[in-house]
């Protein structure tokens, strides 16, 4: 393997290196970084005297276009438009563990699912009749993937989540009691989701729940029954969505948000942490509080 | 295998067919059946649309009492008093994926619990010292089945639920230190009971923590150490139920609701979604927000 | 094995006990405390009808400092400071059930992982690279440690917690699409903790997240990077704490309460049941409701 140096890590964002070429061994925070690690820094003038010593000291800093080597510094710059997103892909491709394509032993996989040459299916997960993984899918440990359920391209399911078993369809028989009402609609994940620990995508009651690409969802969600999700939502970690929620691109809920059954989030809206939204959201609109209520715009 | 028809679907419900006795392949929503397709509608005025042009497609449509076959009608008519509930059991019956009696290969059974021949324990499953599940129950991938825990008749555990390790009990040592109190009290499902994936269900500390029968309890719900559910309740995902509360009969919890520790939910009462019960709530009683107060009554 | 009696239970506290040396046999709850049990009370006044009864059944009670034995009782007393904190700890050291040191045939423990001879690890446990396992560490079934994440002495992770994935790093590529920034920094659970049945303790970005000494955290809460939590701290379940947050010493946080990213709550300070967080709270403060707002003080 060649060593890493700083001119490889400017040349994956096509960018320009000021300072000299050295080696990198490791990622580190800013007040951390010395020599041989890659950090970044976004704001030059809040951050003036962790920059000024991590440069001093001849750490590699990502930093904002424009800005200057500070005079005697040990370290080099490279100058990109997002530093902070430039350090996070840098950590993805240099530094993090990585899932390897395969199959573990202890992976229980029905004989009619079907996991690309490409996928990762980790320990003691279970893939059930009819599912699909694509290509260069990762469905880590202890994750149960139910029937039918499709997983994108690209997308990340970690540990401990459950993808399409049945939602709460509970009625009452004849008698006054309650009895469980089958779902069998499953789950159509999309490219490049994210689903995180202990999330649950309940299984549509008979056309698949779906979740848009690029969406990321985050710990401990709850995704009930029937639910249109659509692309590059981020919904953050214990948020409750129940059945037949539409959510439009661009949407952001907030951690611990509620959703009552069949609303409507607008594109770009925003529900804020512990928000109980029990009306439908306009687009571009932010609401916070139990009952949820408009704080404002969310973009201008 | 005799295929499916109209016919037989009327004749599970002693119910009256109107029209010809054709083929049923599948189940579909309103909206989007055909010829082949069994699918319902609870009231032909808000759906008239769709509901003519499932009768027009050549749907089998189980529909309320008195309801007519429209002239020119492909399809067919089953004529029930609770279309979506008998929607419900016929998805069971003919269409849901079942799990069969048996114990999966890779489950961990204690030698000195019993499972009955009829019940189902799935995938990595592991069933602790003393448990009992009873005659089919079904216990799916991923379950852990704590101490002594009883799992009635019926019961349906889905993947990735927790019954029976202790609650959370915390005293302070000599040293003003926390240190971990056990509970041995386990815990007893009643039968019919449901308890959804990542839902935890707490040993008692002593006595056990018990849920009645036909309780239908949701994923990511937690229900602490020593609370007494009745029958017919409904506590939906991501509740939150402190040690100690008293649930009764016919009581129906919001998702994401929080309950604190030794209150009692009287009969038919109702705690909305996202709502922070602080108080006990008297029979019928529907509360909400944070702290839930008084909206009205349940039922009349 | 000899036979517990009430002087073995009066010995582990060097307390004293009133009446006869009886056997004991198991714990029992105060109002069904009779011959061969042992039980606790902690206020003789509030209780004494209970009291008395389980004292004429012949129960053996731990009891505060001060009691006396009433006339004709066919019980035993053990006078105590605490009498609740010593029933726990009673039922610990004679009743529970205890995990024996060593690795189930089922764990999945990486070569590169360090388990110390005394800890234990539960069924289908999977323990990644570098992980450390202290000496007495418990670790039951269905656990996932991440790379490099530190479990303390004598900690204890209850089946189903996922200690160490990466948190919820998400930011915009170059087109404006969601992509997953990895996190690297592990976890570090400090001596005593605990960690319940589906909750998250979520990677650092390069700094591990901590939690300290003596923190007890419950059930299906999540922890997110880079979180740093004191000692003696309770999270109690179904809490959300965002990232970055600093909890000092001795914080209680309520069930379902919700903590947004970056803020510091006082030492000693307390949040309430489904309380949300939106400011730093002060030392000793109480607050609760959506947002918390100040209750009051803590303690005096």
């Amino acid at each position: 393997m060649t060593a890493l140096t700083a001119q490889t890590i400017a040349s994956d964002f096509s960018a320009r290196l000021i300072g000299e070429d050295l080696p990198v061994s490791g990622p580190a925070p800013l007040a951390d970084a010395g020599s041989g690690a890659v950090t970044f820094v976004g704001d030059t003038g809040k951050y003036a005297a962790d920059f000024a010593r991590a440069m001093a000291s001849g750490a590699v800093v990502l930093a904002p276009l424009g800005t200057e080597l500070p005079g005697g510094a040990a370290g080099a710059l490279i100058l990109v438009e997002n530093p902070r997103a430039a350090f996070g892909q840098t950590v993805a491709r240099h530094f993090a563990p990585r899932s390897e394509p395969g199959i573990a032993e202890t992976a229980r996989i029905h004989p009619t699912a079907r996991v690309h040459e490409t996928a990762h299916v980790g320990e003691y997960t279970v893939v059930r009749a009819g599912a699909v993984l694509e290509a260069h899918a990762e469905v880590r440990d202890h994750v149960v993937i139910g029937h039918n359920v499709v997983v994108g391209e690209h997308a990340l399911v970690k540990s401990q989540a459950v993808i399409g078993e049945e939602g709460f369809g509970i009625e009452k028989d004849a008698d006054g009691n309650n009895f469980h009402v089958p779902h069998i609609g499953s789950v159509r994940l999309g490219a490049h989701t994210e689903v995180g620990n202990f999330t649950t995508v309940c299984s549509g009651t008979i056309a698949p729940t779906t979740i848009g690409d690029y969406t990321k969802i985050d710990d401990h969600v709850h995704i009930a029954h029937n639910c249109r999700i659509g692309r590059n939502v981020i919904v953050t970690a214990c948020a409750e969505i129940s059945g037949s929620v539409v959510i439009e691109d661009d949407v952001w809920i907030g951690p611990n948000a509620s959703v009552i059954q069949g609303l409507t989030l607008g594109r770009d809206s925003l529900l804020g942490i512990g928000a109980v939204a029990v009306k439908s959201i306009p687009e571009n609109e932010v609401r916070v509080g139990n009952p949820a209520k408009r704080l404002g715009d969310n973009k201008r």
